[in-house]
């Protein structure tokens, strides 16, 4: 018999919603509205990838706690100075923001709405709780529960973030599982006792990135988007 | 120009669903199944008492924190030994989790509903976080975000609940509103800076107590039920 979750968890950067995509429509908008010209897929990238040592820094302590706001922020700067894009502190706090009006995937609130109703379905997200909160009014994501990073004052791959999410859940971790597009997410979560299943994404990245097309071969499931993912749940219930 | 929230953070226990209707129904069921009769309402009302005193030991220190799951049960087992009520150890959790079960008032799922398209609507309860969750999933109560002292480690009125979910909400304290139908509990929101609402809940201790029908003039909205606080916020738009 398949293992049966009580609860989805899910990751939400580039699991639920588009953020490559979402972020180069803002800023071309922005760049237009100023005249500047760049590659914004690579403006994105280098916003996106400066994230990871950020955080990394918080979680060796090297730094003291900052949301993802903070650190997006702290990221942006050089990169707008870079792109010689002269904006207004307010225009920087707009763009800072498109963050938080990431665009989800095509199947993402329908799948999530039909995986509701058999499971409470929340977020397990680097992302801070505000952030998470806008992305699920802007994009209609019916969350029965919102937990964030913030709350436990760690980021993940940190344990102290699955395992403080299972805590508030009130259920055991091998009842709880971990929808992520991330292999190194989910074996996180596997080290502390979740249940996984692999979504693939493989236009995270972009068109012209190259993928790993791979399966997670260590995930209870595999699947390619939320719709599959709710189809194989309830078929393991039979 | 009327003060305008962008969130807004409702009680749970008496303002959005009817515990007191709740548990005196389980409790009936439970007593016949066992064949004793007792004043339920009377039980009821003392398992409800019991845990301000138990959550005040917690709050002065003198006990580490537990939750209210926890503290429910904590109460309960004298109670059930009073009423010559005879039950196995399974049968006395199942009828701790009837408060996971409380039944909303009859306007609550269609006036969050309607208040969940304006603004963000969010639980403000010592209830655990999986109490809240159960409750919203069962009452069909359409929050964007639930937040519990329990993320706080601290109890209402304590102001690092209130403030707690403020700094979550990314928002300016006085641009988020407590809506309760408890004016000490609205009175310590307004210590913190927030707006409040009080909705007026007079069949929260049943149909014969002595509920204190007064409006709370402190604060800034005063409603008979959500719709009604609904229509008030829509109005102060214009």
């Amino acid at each position: 018999m398949a293992k049966r979750p009580q609860a989805l968890l899910f990751d939400v950067f580039g699991t639920v919603v588009d953020w490559r995509g979402s972020i180069i429509r803002e800023l071309g908008r922005v760049g237009r509205s100023h005249g500047v010209q760049a590659d914004w897929g690579a403006f994105a990238d280098a916003w996106r990838s400066g994230y990871r040592p950020a955080m990394d820094r918080v979680r060796s302590g090297d730094s003291p706690w900052r949301s993802i706001d903070e650190l997006h922020l702290e990221i942006l700067l050089p990169l707008l100075k870079r792109a010689e894009l002269r904006l207004k502190p307010a225009e920087v706090r707009a763009l800072n923001a498109a963050w938080h009006r990431l665009r989800p995937w095509p199947d993402s609130a329908r799948g999530l709405a039909r995986l509701k109703r058999d499971f409470v379905i929340g977020t397990l997200s680097n992302g801070n709780t505000s952030l998470l909160i806008d992305l699920a009014k802007a994009g209609r994501l019916p969350w029965d529960v919102i937990f964030s990073a913030e709350l436990f004052r760690h980021y993940k791959p940190d344990p102290e973030v699955y395992l403080g999410a299972v805590s508030l859940l009130g259920a055991p971790a091998k009842r709880v599982m971990l929808v992520a597009a991330h292999k190194d997410d989910l074996a996180a979560a596997r080290r502390c006792g979740l249940l996984t299943a692999y979504v693939s994404r493989p236009l995270e990245r972009g068109r012209t990135s190259q993928a790993d097309p791979s399966p997670d071969r260590r995930s209870d499931f595999n699947a390619v988007d939320f719709i599959d993912l709710a189809r194989q749940l309830s078929a393991s219930e039979l």
